[in-house]
């Protein structure tokens, strides 16, 4: 095991609020993992005076002072060259150069990706980065990716992502043998892009730390029917925005109906106590965090609307790839893949017939 | 305006209960739209006793006798070959000779699919048919295509889909001028495949019967922030089984919570009226009926599993379908479009650009 570094740099200014979420925010996940450091990047005349407030925070925290901010909208590529002293790259950087093992941001996913990307580069062997998040499902909980990294992958990085997700499960979420699903229109072999079908075929032959469960289909994800799902960042993302935009729709439509009439209101008072474990049972706060696996450090992503609440959970999400040391697992784990003769040859075999 | 034929060819064996379904569905349909007229093709053992109930809809009806049937299983290939005498296979020919002006079939998907491709062809000038479903949004419903039928898609696809979604807005929901999106995953222009943003090119020079509002993304499908959604049928099957994943995952939660505690269940019981109402809103039932457009016939699908109310809205889909003479319509418009220079010298463009 390596000697783990357990500090966090925040990206203290990223996201719709700043230091008022960021600096409670981390409060908050350091009550939960008391062996978490914190670097806060940003303005410190408002972080200072919040982390004044917190005592134990405090004490294990530090404030690199910055007045450059990455806007919201700025391009990526503008964010590259002209960001250098930004929150979001000085905390990036903070992983980059070892003060830190982890760096979490609300601020530009796009600049986030390619900053991280470029000072953190790939893990050894890793052809993509992938965004991957934990969803609420039937029986718990399902990791996916990838949710919009990539728009299109071939076989093998499909492969490579499968790694990735069965790590998380086995690492941070403690399954032995998480199952993995691909994402696909049916179940039946013949259904889907080539792509699909060829990493299909690889991912049964090869060796992993998790067992392949072939095509899954749109609604076996919020089922919980596998532990991980695999799917290109094209429909990855339109999966999980389909899946909060009826959420919030169910959870509007039943707002409206309580409201509809006083008898109504009455069963919603009443019932309110199991309403609420119902809420924070699809709580996107809880599953905020969108993990940036696949980089030679870890990389947390959070929603920019997120409070306080959500935005400690990304911290405890960065946290705990962290503690698990899941970059050295994945290391291994792709290592071992390289090595295995069923890639190697599976691989040549549907290179030889894509071309 | 043609003259056109208001009767309704039903596979009455395909879905999962057959003519105990079909038949009075057929009846609720009836009474919602009298003109209908019914070609059922089946076993007459089984559909003649329960038509002897109906009397409105026996009179009204003609049982086509057959034995064969095409199981859920049969492959496409298969059922086309083998499958002529069939009920689904029956059920097309009847439009396909002018005996009906649309079929409705719970069946095999892939059959039917496949089998109206063969009989009915594509209208002049389509490429390829696409499935499109309504689904239940903030703002009332969106027609989404393509669910499935095709899992990529260039851009010319893409503006033919644009055009039989917006000429179904029109026609059938009455909406004069409907906002097409195309769904891909942020709303700016350099987001997404290149067949996406050809597509986009596309139709923002165009006239067609609708106006083209841009991308939107996997949540502004439940928003209802178009009257029409575009899509690959590949991100577009994936998108509707996730809605309909999560839509039934929250009623599951939400049964638990109400079952959670005394309290909880009377508050249930007080509440229950605006439950049902809301029940409603989402009811899949009533969004039942999968429509196969371009095709050169007016070809639905139920869902396997639906009851008769289910399948009498699927009726009803194919009922209005022929009743605004959808296909007249969209035969003028592609014809249009076929002449416009913009769309002439964009294809071009794009083309050469592609390769």
């Amino acid at each position: 095991m390596s000697l783990l570094n357990h500090t966090i740099a925040v990206d203290a200014m990223g996201g719709d609020f700043g230091p008022p979420v960021t600096v409670p925010a981390a409060a908050a996940a350091l009550k939960e993992r008391p062996e978490t450091r914190f670097l806060f990047f940003g303005d410190e005349g408002q972080i200072n005076p919040l982390l004044e407030k917190e005592s134990a925070l405090r004490a294990v925290s530090t404030v690199h002072h910055t007045d450059k901010v990455i806007a919201n909208d700025e391009k990526p590529v503008i964010a590259l060259r002209t960001g250098k002293q930004s929150s979001m790259r000085l905390a990036i950087d903070a992983v980059g150069n070892g003060q830190a093992g982890g760096i979490v941001s609300a601020g530009n996913t796009g600049a986030l990706m390619a900053t991280a990307k470029m000072v953190l580069k790939c893990i050894p062997g890793i052809h993509r980065p992938a965004i991957a998040s934990v969803l609420p499902t039937r029986k718990g909980a399902t990791v996916v990716l990838d949710l919009g990294a990539n728009i299109s992958c071939d076989a093998e990085i499909l492969v490579q992502f499968a790694i990735l997700g069965a790590v998380y499960a086995r690492a941070v979420r403690g399954i032995a043998s998480p199952s993995v699903g691909l994402l696909n229109i049916g179940s039946e072999d013949m259904k889907g892009h080539d792509q699909l079908r060829a990493a299909a075929g690889l991912l049964s032959q090869v060796k992993f730390p998790g067992r392949f469960a072939g095509f899954v289909e749109g609604n076996d994800i919020p089922m919980g029917k596998t532990d991980v799902v695999v799917t290109d960042g094209f429909t990855g993302n339109v999966a999980l925005k389909v899946a909060e935009g009826v959420g919030s729709l169910t959870s509007d439509f039943l707002k409206d109906a309580f409201k509809s009439s006083p008898l109504a209101m009455l069963g919603a008072i009443l019932a309110s106590g199991a309403l609420k474990k119902l809420k924070q049972r699809l709580d996107p706060r809880f599953y905020n965090g969108g993990m940036f696996l696949g980089l030679g450090g870890i990389c947390v992503k959070s929603h920019g609307g997120m409070d306080a609440y959500g935005f400690s959970r990304a911290l405890l999400v960065a946290a705990d790839l962290v503690a698990q040391d899941y970059n050295r697992r994945v290391i291994s784990e792709i290592e071992s893949l390289m090595k295995q003769e069923s890639f190697i040859s599976g691989l040549a075999a549907y290179g030889a017939e894509g071309s």
